[in-house]
C-alpha cells in the first residue's frame, strides 16, 4: 500500500496494471499468461456470479457442467469454430508422469504414456456440449434445452494483462436448442438484453448493444450480438456476446428432432458468455487515481467502520456504537465491515479502503461519541460529512443509492459525450487520435473497407447499433453508399 | 423413465449406475472417465456448494482461484506430494493446433508449438498455490492465510465410475497457512468437524471421524483427518479429508515468516476438500429400488404439486388451490414445483418425482377440490395421506423435518449395526464377507501387517477413530500388542 498509484493521465496503462496489483484483486502466476484471482478480486466476481445466476434462472436456464477436454475429432467437427480455435488451444498428450532416470528426484513425461487422441483444453464448449445435446434431444417434447455452465476455459494467448486477456480465464457459457429459427433469434437476443440490464444496473457501466459484423462474429455464429463499452481512456471493450448459431452445430454434430408433424429436423442454437473481462471493464469504467472505485453492487462490503482512538476506554465506547450501527446497516441489507485492526493504524486503513474502493467509510472518534456523530466519506467522490446518529442507517441506505446511480450517470455522460459522428476519413482519424471514444460512420458493408481502416488507424467496427435508425449515407472511406452508421473504437 | 432399476439386492452396482443415469443426475462423455453433470445433478451439487461455502465463510475463509496448470517444475518440488500424483496426470505440452497436410479438414497439433515447460493440469493445488502464499507472507501479520478455491481437478483414473471415481472431478480445496503447528492442526481438526456437521446435518449421513494411518495419507501430509461413511452394500466410503501438512510445503517453497521476535520461521499448513464424490454417497445411503431419495435439506425441489384433471375447468381450479399452497409454502422457505406440463400424464409424472427423489408430492384431483383435501406422498416411506387444506403449511413444514431426521436415523441404526467388533482373524474374514460393514479390531500399528491384511482380503484401515478410547488387546491379525481399536472396511 505505500507507494502512489501512477496517475491516469500519466499512463493510463500502467495505471490499470499497478491497481489490479495494490487493490489486492489479482496478480499474475508461475504460468504464462495464467492469473491467480485474489480474495478481493474473487469476492467481486462471486457477487457477479451471484446476480448473473439469479437471472440466468429467472430466464429459464439450468446449470450443467461439461468436460474441461475436447477430443480432438469432436473439436475439429464444427470447421469455423475449430478454425477460429484452433491456434490458441492448449493440448493435453499424455497421461502420466515418471522418475527422470537422468535427474534423480525429478520428473519427466512418460513416453509410453500417450493418448492415442490428443485432448483440446476447451477455449469455448460448444463441440463438447453439442455432442451430448445429440443424446438428450429426440422430439419437440425435448426442446428447448436452455443450459449455462460456469466454468474455466483456455485460450493460449500471446499478449495477456490481468483479467482483460489472460490464458485462462472464468466465465459462464449458456448454450440452448431451440425448435425454430425465430425462437433461438429471440433467445439470443433476450440474453443480449439480460447481459445490458446486468453490465448497465450492476455494475453501473453504460453499453450499447449491437451487432458485430462478419468479420468480428464468434467463429460458427450466424449472428453475434454484443453490449461494448467505453473505458476512460476511450478504448472500447466489449463486454458480453450472445451468438444465433443457426443449425451449424447441430448439423455438425447431427443433432435433429422429431417435430410435431413427426418430421426430422435439425435444431436451432445458440451461446453466449461473460468472464473475468468483465473485472477489467468494473475497473476502467469507474476507477480514480487514488484507486479502485466500486458501484454498491458489487462491494463486497459497501460501508467500512474505522475506529479512531487513544484509550482502550475510547475503543470500548466507540465499539458499542458501531455495533448499533452495524445491526441497523445488515437489517437493511447493506454489507459492512467494523475494521478493528489493532495491527494498522487508521490513516493505513483509509489508504487500504480508499484503494479497494469501498463505497462509504464511516469513522468514529472520541469527540463523535461525546457529540452522538460519526463522519462519513464517499469514496466516489471523496467528500466528507458529519453527521447524527439519529438517522444514520436512512441516511446511508440513500447514499447508497446516490452513488450507485451517480456513477452509472457520470460514465453514462462521458461514453455520449465521446460519441462522435463524422463525415469523412480526416475527421475520422482526428478523432481517433485526439478526442478518442466511439466514432460513428457510414460504412459500405464490406470486410475489404473494415479490413482496410482497421490496418490504417487500428480502429474496428465495434458494432452495429440495435437501436440504430435507417439514415442513407456514403461510406466514409469508401465513398460508397451506406444505409447506416456503425461505431468504430480502437478496442481492448 | 419407462424401464425398472435393477434391485439393490440383484446387483447394487448396477443399481447404481442405473439410478445415476435414470435421475437424470450425471452421463459418461465421449472423454474417456470425464462425466456430464446434468441439471437435477448439479442442481443438488450447488446445494451442496451454497451450505458448504457459507460454513467455509462463518469460519473466517475467503475464496479465491489459482490456474488451472501447474508447470512440472513446481510440481515436482515437494516429492511425496509428487510422487503420489504423479502416475495420474494429464500433462499439457503444446499450445496451437495446425490444418493437416495430409488430411483436409482435419487438424494437427503444431510440432513447433511444444512448450518448452510442461504443465499438469492440476490434480490438486498445494503446488501452485504454495507457490503464491510466498509472495503473500512475509510477517506474522500476514498470517494466517484462510483460503478455499472451488475448482476443477484432473486425476487420470483407469477404472472410473460416475461421481465416485472420475478422472475430471469439481470439488473445493482450502489451504491455510499458519504462524504455529498447533494453529495449523487445531484448523485441520476444525475443518474436519465442519465436514462432519455438514454431511451429518445436511446430507444425513452418518460419519466417523478419525485420522488415516500413515499409508492411507495424502501423499505430502504429516496427518489426515477424514470423515468415513457406510454405504448400503457395507462398504465404506471415504466423504471428506483435512490434512495437516507441517512445513512440508513452506520448506519445498521457502515459504519463511518474521515472527512477534523478529525471526524467520517456515509457516505451518493445512488442505482440505470434499468433492462431487458426495453425490456417490448421497444416492448409496439414501436411494432404494424406486430410485432416488433426497434429504429435503439438499432436494432442489423439496414438493411437487402434480395436478389430476379431465376438463379444462377441473384444471383451472386445481391451479388456484395449488398456487395458494406454493404461495404459503414458499413463504415458508420451502421449494415448490408446479408440475403442470400438459406433455406427460400424472402417472408419468409420479414415476419421474419418485425416481428423482423429490420428498414430498402433493397430489389434487377434482375430489379433492370438492372435499378441501390433498394427497401428500413421502417419498422415503412411500406412504401416503390425505390431508385437510387447513394446516397444510405446517404439516409439509413437520414432514419436511421429519424426513431429514428420518433419513438419518435410519441410515445411523444401519450404520451402527454395521459396527462389528472382532478379535480373531477368522471372525474378521467372515464377518468381512458376510455381513459387511467396519470391523472394529486391533491392529499392531504397522504398515506390514496392514498390507498383508489388504492383500488378503481386500480391507483396509479406514480410520483410527477419534472418539475411540485406549483399550489393550492383541492384534487381530500379528497377535502384536496394540493399544486401540481401528475401524477397517473395504471401501470405494
Amino acid at each position: 500500500m505505500s507507494k502512489k498509484l501512477t496517475s491516469r493521465a500519466e499512463d493510463y496503462s500502467k495505471w490499470y496494471n499497478e491497481l489490479v496489483i495494490k487493490a489486492d484483486l489479482a496478480e499474475n502466476s508461475a504460468v504464462r499468461g495464467c492469473m491467480v484471482i485474489k480474495p478481493y478480486g474473487y469476492a467481486i466476481w462471486e457477487k457477479m456470479q451471484a446476480e448473473l445466476d439469479k437471472m440466468f434462472k429467472e430466464t429459464g436456464h439450468q446449470n450443467a457442467y461439461f468436460p474441461l477436454f475436447v477430443p480432438k475429432s469432436l473439436f475439429e467437427a464444427e470447421e469455423k469454430n475449430a478454425e477460429g480455435f484452433a491456434k490458441e488451444c492448449a493440448i493435453v498428450t499424455h497421461y502420466r508422469l515418471q522418475n527422470d532416470p537422468d535427474k534423480p528426484g525429478k520428473l519427466r513425461v512418460d513416453p509410453e504414456a500417450k493418448l492415442e487422441e490428443e485432448l483440446i483444453v476447451r477455449p469455448t464448449s460448444e463441440a463438447i456440449i453439442w455432442n451430448t445435446f445429440k443424446g438428450w434431444v429426440q422430439s419437440y417434447r425435448d426442446l428447448p434445452l436452455l443450459i449455462n455452465q460456469w466454468a474455466n476455459v483456455v485460450r493460449w494467448e500471446m499478449r495477456t494483462r490481468l483479467f482483460l486477456r489472460t490464458a485462462e480465464f472464468l466465465w459462464q457459457e449458456g448454450h440452448t436448442a431451440h425448435e425454430t429459427k425465430k425462437e433461438a433469434v429471440t433467445e439470443a437476443e433476450l440474453m443480449n438484453n439480460v447481459y445490458a440490464n446486468f453490465v448497465q444496473n450492476f455494475m453501473a457501466i453504460p453499453v450499447i448493444q449491437g451487432l458485430k459484423t462478419e468479420s468480428e462474429r464468434f467463429a460458427g455464429a450466424d449472428e453475434t450480438y454484443c453490449i461494448e463499452a467505453l473505458m476512460q481512456d476511450g478504448k472500447a471493450l466489449q463486454a458480453g456476446t450472445s451468438h444465433f448459431l443457426g443449425q451449424n452445430f447441430a448439423k455438425a454434430f447431427d443433432v435433429k428432432f422429431a417435430n410435431k408433424e413427426g418430421k426430422q429436423d435439425h435444431v436451432w442454437a445458440t451461446s453466449w458468455g461473460v468472464s473475468t473481462r468483465l473485472m477489467g471493464a468494473l475497473i476502467m469504467t469507474h476507477s480514480d487515481d487514488h484507486g479502485l472505485v466500486l458501484p454498491p453492487s458489487l462491494a463486497p462490503n459497501q460501508v467500512v467502520i474505522v475506529p479512531i482512538y487513544r484509550s482502550e476506554e475510547d475503543l470500548e465506547a466507540i465499539t458499542e456504537v458501531a455495533n448499533a450501527i452495524i445491526k441497523d446497516l445488515r437489517g437493511s441489507h447493506i454489507t459492512v465491515k467494523f475494521d478493528n485492526r489493532t495491527t494498522y493504524r487508521p490513516g493505513a486503513k483509509f489508504a487500504q479502503h480508499e484503494l479497494q474502493g469501498v463505497p462509504l467509510r464511516i469513522a468514529i472518534g472520541a469527540r463523535d461519541i461525546a457529540n452522538g456523530t460519526v463522519e462519513i466519506a464517499r469514496r466516489d467522490t471523496l467528500s466528507k460529512e458529519v453527521v447524527g446518529l439519529d438517522g444514520l442507517n436512512d441516511k446511508v441506505k440513500a447514499l447508497i443509492e446516490e452513488i450507485q446511480d451517480s456513477l452509472y450517470n457520470k460514465a453514462l455522460k462521458f461514453r455520449d459525450d465521446h460519441i462522435t459522428e463524422v463525415d469523412t476519413f480526416d475527421a475520422f482519424k482526428t478523432v481517433l487520435e485526439t478526442k478518442t471514444g466511439f466514432i460513428s460512420a457510414h460504412w459500405d458493408g464490406t470486410n475489404e473497407t473494415e479490413e482496410q481502416i482497421k490496418t490504417l488507424t487500428k480502429a474496428t467496427i465495434r458494432c452495429i447499433p440495435l437501436n440504430g435508425k435507417l439514415e442513407a449515407g456514403i461510406c466514409v472511406f469508401s465513398g460508397k453508399p451506406s444505409k447506416r452508421r456503425v461505431l468504430f473504437a480502437k478496442a481492448y
